[in-house]
């Protein structure tokens, strides 16, 4: 059943009004009739079935059939920290990262970032890595849309490591911290806690990190890790990582191994 | 450094002859001169470092300098079949798959696979993939190529099927079989084995498999399995189920935990 986010305000009561490029897409693409029934979230904390009952120009109107429990969330918030990579790869990093189930996403530029911020496109680029982030997180039957931030700087990312639970730089020349130790004391250190772990998995760019980066990241609470032995480009890294700690979680598939 | 698979003949003693694609990559985008040094493999037993002795029109000449041991490739052969999907998606596939350690791949055709077949142009199409295979093997220095095999048949496909120690197909309808466990006892029934475990992954195409298709391929020996809670898109399964069993085998950083 077609799926989509819609700001808590449009609930009212037992009806819905969606509107926008959603109303847009259930009367052009999926061709809503009165009767149809499709799936409203406000991506906090309700979640139902709908049935139109009517449409009109610029929006749909739909009553409640069944609330939805909200079960479709990890239970661990992984936040990807990707440099800037090229091309359109930060959109591929959040498309896929939406789907495996991060918790939102910090773009940011390091020294070896090839890339150039355009402060008058920034925002443009913005909406649409939000706009990616909602569709994929409609797509992938999720119950929350994770966050995209504006891109920070080096400093300001090291500054909010200590935000995290556990903050982890992939750097392709560690060998000795293993990724799933790391992990499993993340996850042990939180084990009873009333709050969600936070974790932080911070990926650089395609010429990757300085070596003094990784030591100011450690400076500043960071553990270096490996992804393995393989050189993984830098937006494979983010989707391997994120996938890595999801399973280790028991987020990947059968019963859910960590809870509060 | 540079790394360029070339073909076992390519070698001879304390000498190895860049040819085709290569040598054009070599002089052109690298501007190799004489003296510049760059890694070649064969993909089976020989990977060295070589020195540049002579640039050619259409070839390179280049001396040994070191032979590198090969430790790159997973103690694990996870074999990737995927039903065809859209657009440039198994590209996708291949590439992200090559990095993160994929043994092979086995495109196939199942019930709601939307992709034609065009046997005039499938040459062409399975050349094209395993270039983008040699490529990402080299870029992720790989010790060897994965196989990119021709598309089978759903029944051909599941005839290939007792070649694995353990095949599993992802079904999100599959909400009891743990991916983890599953793995798990993959690994631990070869412990010890003089032969690699074989895993084969099957993937469904975007609208996924039948119930029917489930149902046969239970029945020739496959085991469904989830990969979690959130709907992934086909090229995305096929990349976080192949992560998921290389960190479980102790292959995504630290120390590998499966040893023959």
């Amino acid at each position: 059943m077609q799926r989509y986010f819609i700001a808590p305000e449009q609930f009212a009561g037992d009806s819905v009004t969606v509107r926008g490029d959603d109303a847009h897409h259930l009367t052009r693409v999926m061709r809503a009739k009165p009767g149809d029934t499709f799936i409203v979230s406000d991506g906090e904390s309700r979640e139902a079935i709908v049935k139109v009952r009517s449409v009109g120009k610029d929006e749909v109107l739909a009553d409640l059939v069944e609330w939805l429990t909200m079960e479709n969330e990890p239970a661990v918030d992984v936040w990807i920290a990707q440099s800037l990579p090229k091309g359109d790869k930060m959109e591929l990093v959040i498309q896929k990262g939406t789907e495996i189930g991060a918790a939102g996403f910090i773009p940011f530029v390091s020294e070896r970032t090839v890339v150039q911020l355009d402060s008058k496109k920034e925002g443009k680029r913005i909406e649409r890595w939000q706009k990616i982030a909602k569709e994929a997180a409609e797509q992938a039957h999720r119950n929350k849309v994770p966050a995209v931030e504006a891109p920070l700087t080096w400093k300001e990312l090291l500054n909010r490591a200590n935000e995290a639970d556990s903050a982890w730089i992939c750097y392709e020349k560690e060998s000795t911290q293993e990724l799933r130790i790391a992990i499993q004391r993340a996850l042990d250190a939180k084990a009873g806690s009333a709050s969600r772990p936070k974790l932080l998995l911070i990926i650089g760019p395609e010429g990757g990190f300085t070596e003094q980066e990784v030591i100011a990241a450690e400076a500043a609470g960071c553990k270096s890790v490996s992804l393995g032995k393989r050189i993984l480009r830098t937006e494979t890294a983010a989707m391997v990582g994120l996938a890595c700690i999801l399973y280790e979680a028991g987020e990947m598939g059968g019963e859910t191994t960590w809870r509060q």
